[in-house]
This record gives C-alpha cells, structure tokens and sequence, in this order.
C-alpha cells in the first residue's frame, strides 16, 4: 500500500535524528486513521533511558495525544524489528496493526528470535507486514555503524 | 536471603500504591549495593500510559538516579512476574539479577508463558529468583479484583 511506504519514510525520518544525537538509528511512527499520532526515534544514549527505544517514545507520545493506553486502532511503523520489550509494549498498547523495515536477526521479536506478535495464547495478536523500506533502514544502520568503526566509540543496538 | 525479604516488602508496600489509584496491584524496587535507587508501582490507568508498569516506572527512575541507561549492577524485585515488556526491558537496562513474587501464568515472561531472561541466544541473561513474598502478592491481586467485581468497572492486568 501507498500508504505504508508515506509513513515508512517518516519513520525513516526520524531514524535519521537518532544519528543526529548518537544513537542508533531507529525511527517509528503510530498512525490512526491516516494521521500521525505519535512519533519518535530512539534516545537510549541521549536520555540515559533504557526504556527509550524508538518504538516506546512514539507509542508514549501517541497514548499522550490519544489521552489513554489504549491504542487498538493503531498501525505502527519501525525501521527496525522490535526488540523483546518494544514488542511487549505493543501488545500492551493492543496496538492493531505493524508495519516492519529491516529485520533484526539477533534480537528482534516479531519473527526473528521470537514472534511474541502472533502468540494466541497471549491476550492480544499484531497483525505484521514486512519488508516495507528495508533497504534504506538498513543502509542507515550500516552507516551508522561504519563512521563509528571509522573513528568513534563503539556501540550496540538495544 | 533476608535482603531479598526486605525488599520485596518495600515493592508489596509500591504495590498497594498502585491499588490506590484504581491500578492492578504491582510494585517494583531497583536495588545496588543494599540502597533503593528506583521504584514504582503500576501507573497504567492514572496516566493512562501503556508503558507505565511498575518495573518500567522504576527502572527509569533508577536510570535517571544512576544518570545512564545500563544498570548492570542492579537486583531487581517486582511482586508479579513481569510481562513481555517489562522483561524485556530488563535485558535492555542489563539487569544482573530478577526477585520475582508471584508467578503469573497467562502473561509472564520469565518462565511462564517464555523466559526471556535465560535465552542464551539474547544479548543478556539476567540471574534468577522465584517464590519471594509470593502470598502477600496474590492477596493484593486477588483483593483488588474482588473488589472491582463487586462495585467497580473490570479491569485487566497488563
């Protein structure tokens, strides 16, 4: 869908501030009756938070706008696979709908190490699409991880 | 050990915090070297956030407290077994050590229905501890849900 690849590129976007500020570039949006409703890159160095991966600011902003947890209209975008406990807050938020870029192989939840996402013995299923955006999310990544290599301090995703 | 008692007591009394503001009972302590550095109790429902468990609240106190995200050398003690979330962002804080109260069958996370926190595929594991406190805990729980069905609107864990 059209639509998917619009709120993938601001993802994208806001993948590209996490680099701004040293983080790892991850960007997500939380999208509700085609309007964006929370948005949000990953800020664990730059906020000291171990909670503060892209999905968990934007799911955060969203629940703000939306005054209340519950966010079960909502498609989400994310340049990268989510983590343990990103997935976790999807299903916590029962979060409709989501929208993956890149894989994460070593630790992402909705396919890779576990799909927690399509559980049905949980209280709630993520309907996914793959592979929207892929290309640049991983691109980035690698870019990231190249110009620190090259002459910064090392890091990890979360 | 004793330690372990006393803490749990401190997360049972954020617990019944929680229950004071019309949110299921669960509380949460983030201990270093014998000293309180964060802790919450579940605020899902007065702000109407859905990242706001108990061990989300206190791990970005403790985060905020230590002034970084990694908190390696943390115990932490949360009276009901955490959810996906929630340990999974014990993995993202890299958290040494979990003390659990009460298992929680249908949506834990460390041992019940997976047990992220001892997947030596992930990036971490984190050391752990069942069965701490576990009766005042199910009491809390069992007390709250009663009364809601007795008077109140329904709820459900998150």
């Amino acid at each position: 869908m059209e639509e998917d690849d619009e709120f993938m590129a601001r993802a994208l976007s806001a993948a590209r501030r996490a680099s701004s500020h040293d983080d790892v570039p991850v960007g997500c949006v939380v999208v509700v009756d085609g309007c964006v409703v929370g948005e949000g890159e990953n800020r664990r160095e730059v906020d000291g938070d171990p909670t503060a991966h892209a999905e968990m600011v934007a799911l955060r902003a969203a629940a703000g706008a939306r005054r209340g947890w519950r966010l079960d209209d909502a498609t989400v975008y994310v340049t990268l696979e989510p983590c343990v406990m990103c997935a976790g807050a999807l299903l916590a938020a029962r979060v409709r709908r989501l929208v993956i870029g890149a894989m994460d192989p070593k630790a992402g939840a909705a396919g890779s190490r576990y799909n927690v996402l399509s559980d049905p013995r949980l209280l709630h299923e993520v309907s996914l699409r793959y592979d929207v955006g892929a290309a640049p999310s991983v691109a980035l990544l690698q870019d990231f991880f190249a110009a620190r290599r090259g002459g910064g301090q090392a890091s990890t995703s979360g």
